[in-house]
């Protein structure tokens, strides 16, 4: 099915298109339509209709689309149909929210460690887990074969962690640290710094 | 300057490069090439070239970008050569990060207010900042002509948050809510679902 490159950029909007296709799915809806998820998520129904149909035919024209059918394509294209094991790095106040947040569950990701270099947080733990000292961390991400991670450490100790990461198999990092990382072409990260986001949208007031 | 429309994704760029050149700055260094900025942030130099010029002549070639002349006109374009008062709503775990958080300040934002509907938070302080009742959330941005938010508040609560900001004249929301809200289109919406971001890197794996 993905013999052809798909552009990323379309690659970015398919995980919302998932996300409110489950929305209506929790609210019982079985059949959709590009016009409706257009509204739900504010992109036109042409763009929607063009992505979707990168990935071949999920609907007739006029009968819409089937909810479920496709949540289940997007999850195998995601490949969110299986469970993906992450660790947090950094366990300040973002790390402790990543941690807590309840939202991953059925998204296709599971916390399976946190990790602090301060020896006051190591042992101590959050909900269901423990911070682990990150002397230790390349020897427990290549252990249990993890390979998605949250960087959630301060600017100066982000690219030391992410070495570090990288070097024991993981191949995409979710980085909350405001620097751009150096890493291997066949290593993915994807950027949350609020500021830029903020900065994004003050350019239109 | 901005008479020609600049494509939303080029602008999306430019706090990215903004960001790298503070970082260059911070470290003295006063001139820098599209190649060098190119490497840190892990953009081709044709690109970065090619983005900048969009805003006229910024360095003869061969000599490269003045680092203090180049964030001045990165800050001028994206409208962070002022100070944008911030309103937080929500103050959940997420929140209480972006509250104590120190990376807006010498980045154009600065924390107004902090807001929450749960009455046992309401009256405490996060930091130097009291967290208010929502029954008050329209007036108070109303009456300090807040134009920027931070929702963080659950999905359930999210829409009805934004209709609140954006009647009280909010232009410009950060929403952290695992769900796509509906504005006007003359209010700017970022989204920041570190889900939606995992599952645009699974794809690849």
């Amino acid at each position: 099915m993905n013999t052809v490159r798909i552009p990323d950029i379309i690659i970015g909007r398919l995980p919302v298109y998932l996300r409110a296709l489950q929305q209506l799915s929790e609210r019982g809806i079985l059949t959709t339509s590009s016009q409706e998820l257009g509204e739900i998520i504010g992109i036109s129904a042409a763009q929607i209709r063009k992505d979707i149909s990168q990935f071949g035919e999920f609907g007739k024209q006029g009968t819409g689309y089937s909810v479920p059918f496709l949540i289940e394509r997007l999850r195998d294209i995601l490949k969110v149909d299986r469970v993906w094991e992450v660790v947090i790095v950094g366990m300040g106040d973002i790390g402790h929210a990543l941690a807590r947040y309840n939202g991953f569950a059925n998204r296709g990701f599971h916390i399976n460690m946190l990790f602090d270099n301060d020896q006051r947080k190591v042992g101590q733990k959050v909900g269901e887990y423990e911070i682990f000292d990150t002397v230790v961390l390349a020897e427990k991400v290549k252990q249990n074969k993890i390979k998605v991670a949250m960087l959630t450490v301060p600017a100066t100790a982000a690219q030391e962690m992410a070495d570090l990461l990288v070097k024991a198999g993981v191949k995409a990092i979710l980085n909350y640290a405001p620097i751009s990382l150096n890493v291997p072409s066949d290593v993915h990260v994807q950027y949350i710094d609020p500021v830029t986001h903020l900065q994004r949208m003050t350019y239109y007031l």
